[in-house]
């Protein structure tokens, strides 16, 4: 195999630098979840994926550490969504597989979107201690989206765990972004 | 953020190439099976990640896609299970976000190990039309790796939407991996 074969790289497009102000700091739940729908927004209006967009944020200061895109279509990586794009580049940035320990602050994911059991998995193993939601399971199946087996039992046991779990912040504002991708057309990936 | 910092590059370790044979062809469970296990016992004696081997290969012939090994501590990446390498390698190859295709024969999984709550996830995602695992997920939490959210529905889902499930292939061979892993003091990422 070549060497473009072995490895996969994985990165937001461009423009998130245009829309990301890196050096703000999100202090509130809807203004961290207004920056996830704002790159779940513009994912869609710029055409580069799923209208899912996610945050890692330092919990107590509200400095951003990472951000994600739906990047499903546009890499050609189903494993992709927002959330283990941000996962994956908190990670990295820090320089740590998990960002549980002692020597670094809390930090939390912020979705646009309730996750499916992919990145509800993922959520577990990153070692965020918080999982900030806004559209529900339900707003994306509407939409056709398929979101894998997560049952009540599935929240339950990342509480059990530690990871605190806050679902439906600014419900109505996340699900205009699906309403958005719908109108436009977008493709179902997963449906 | 500088370019390091915006994109995650994952891939195999470098030994992948002197072990695996690409132009073999694995016609049985035992030889898909036992390749995932050898390379889940080569990532443990060249100490580059944790005990857990997976493959993709076109079903019907037999054909090698892709592999993965663990590699969450070697690439700093929780995100990076053998499954999940294995599937991102695959799609990248084949340059389709799915597997499951009208023009692309069927792909089948195959696992070391009974894949994690964000592997089983993202089995579903990847458009591969069955699962074949080696050790059973209570072998894995007798090594306190956790496994996540998976129910017996979990399973039943994937099974409801087309994914073929066989799993406890070769499962003492897939155990003795994880056992010696446990002898040389490998570290549990995820516990």
């Amino acid at each position: 195999m070549s060497d473009a074969e072995r490895a996969v790289v994985a990165g937001c497009p461009d423009w998130v630098e245009q829309v990301v102000d890196w050096g703000a700091t999100y202090e509130t739940d809807h203004q961290k979840m207004r920056l996830a729908i704002e790159l779940a927004r513009q994912n869609v209006l710029r055409g580069t994926g799923g209208p899912f967009g996610a945050a890692v944020f330092e919990m107590a200061s509200g400095t951003l550490v990472s951000v994600g895109v739906n990047s499903v279509v546009r890499l050609k990586n189903s494993t992709l969504h927002a959330e283990m794009l941000a996962i994956m580049l908190a990670q990295q940035r820090v320089g740590s597989y998990t960002l549980l320990r002692s020597e670094l602050p809390p930090h939390e994911l912020v979705s646009s979107c309730d996750p499916c059991a992919m990145c509800l998995g993922a959520v577990l193993w990153s070692g965020v201690r918080r999982l900030l939601a806004g559209a529900d399971r339900a707003d994306a199946c509407a939409l056709d989206f398929d979101e894998g087996p997560i049952f009540p039992e599935s929240y339950a046991y990342l509480s059990a765990r530690g990871v605190a779990i806050t679902r439906g912040a600014l419900r109505d504002e996340a699900v205009a972004i699906l309403e958005l991708y719908r109108r436009q057309g977008g493709p179902i990936y997963n449906a």
